[in-house]
């Protein structure tokens, strides 16, 4: 059985390592617009052979697309134009609304599967690939229903084996929840990285004065500009009322310390503590 | 030598912890408001007593202040009163600027040392103290010019041995800059806790579709409000202007998203990618 690997970075090069642990027969293909990415997928086994998408596709089982969501939009109807029958092409993208739509104007919709894994580090390219990346973590798969059964069985069977949690929603749904949950902490980090360093141009004053809480609060700041602002774009109008909800959480809170309501602060405080329950879910995973 | 600890919480505990280890025969005696926690104080051997204020302050030759900053502030003036003469009063508050104009304001002022070391985790009390907390950490002394020599040399000194780097400034310095390298993130933390929450009234759903990046911005959201509440009150002009600050870049990012201004989204997300070099520079210590 051959796989394609299309954008073959964190998530496809982690996807494909934990993926050759449980199929070592399995042979991957790595299409990638970056040569060195090429090289280095090669040199860290990640794929046994480059090719250009036209050769990967045509001999492919399975096309995985873990590119940037953009491109995600770009290549799915040219790939599912050349997908040979019976073949699956699944996509990892961070969106799922534009994607699906996409998918859904095209003759060969069933031979596409939508999946979003909920895994990342601020961490890109083949060199921060793990075999680990993937395992424990959720998985949440869009429209099954429009799925052929076998492309669906394929995806669900790949992402199992390698130890992931699946989970089905409408894309709408997904885009939603996501804004929340993933897409507001990238850019509240962003713009706490940006405060930060426009206020100490001294970079040496924050190294000597920062804690670990800093650190872990914005550590999505160095997470790749490539990937997430075509993600904050396609989901704009999700992403866009959670920065006004957060937006309006904040300045609540300024009023609170402006006015000296040290009362409303300790209620503020408490009712974002509830979040510890979550959180001790999350890291139980 | 007697080494009384008020408030034997996180900070108040792990020095005790720390500094125990480096002199074995040194005595410690904690001095909580809630019995509960001096019980669990005495069962993990982090004091050998409870006692009174007064009578801890008798004996002692140094006081750590390790309270909430707004007790800190109450009971300064009490310390230094009863403080025999040679002996030493220490705090180890998250504010330094009204402390310090307490304690100038005092006639033992020289009996005092103002110091912040930058360590924390979101968790609290007895329980949460471990020794390796200070360890490679940075501390704050601030005003060491008004503090006698033998006050500064036996705080100096017992913060080096536990392994800190010491670091100098003034209570105005200290304040601006921890709003934005410390306050800040604990606010933001806060906010993004209670937008996802009030989002989110089915917890399923964070736990389902939050990935290990959420919990790591939205971490300092399970911070105690009773440490917090104080802190953003004494330091409120500084935390309120950070505030001010990060609310217009949230709001200038919006305004991009809302624009579908991908090269301006990209360029923004570049700029806080310099964060990278920083938090680089904080993980190797």
């Amino acid at each position: 059985m051959v796989v394609s690997i299309i954008g073959i970075g964190l998530l496809g090069g982690s996807f494909a390592l934990a993926v050759r642990e449980k199929y070592p027969k399995m042979r991957f293909i790595g299409v990638d617009t970056s040569p060195v990415n090429g090289q280095l997928a090669l040199a860290k086994g990640i794929v046994d052979d480059v090719l250009p998408l036209s050769e990967a596709i045509a001999q492919s089982t399975l096309v995985v697309l873990a590119t940037p969501v953009n491109v995600i939009i770009d290549m799915l109807p040219t790939v599912l134009d050349h997908l040979p029958s019976g073949a699956t092409v699944l996509d990892l993208g961070s969106t799922k609304g534009l994607i699906c739509e996409v998918a859904d104007a095209h003759p060969k919709r069933a031979q596409f599967v939508a999946a979003h894994p909920m895994a990342g580090t601020e961490n890109s390219g083949p060199g921060a690939a793990f075999k680990e990346l993937l395992v424990g973590k959720n998985l949440i798969i869009c429209d099954r229903e429009k799925s052929h059964p076998d492309s669906l069985t394929l995806a669900e069977s790949l992402f199992r084996d390698i130890g992931m949690k699946l989970f089905y929603m409408s894309p709408q749904e997904h885009d939603l929840h996501l804004a929340y949950v993933s897409h507001l902490s990238h850019v509240s980090a962003f713009a706490l990285g940006l405060t930060v360093l426009e206020k100490e141009k001294d970079e040496q004053a924050i190294f000597d004065m920062a804690s670990t809480g800093f650190s872990s609060t914005v550590r999505l700041a160095k997470s790749s500009p490539a990937m997430w602002a075509p993600i904050f774009d396609q989901n704009r109008q999700n992403v866009s009322q959670a920065l006004a909800d957060y937006i309006e959480f904040l300045q609540q809170f300024k009023q609170i310390i402006d006015d000296q309501d040290v009362k409303n602060s300790l209620d503020f405080m408490q009712r974002a503590n509830v979040i510890r329950r979550v959180l001790d879910g999350i890291e139980k995973r």
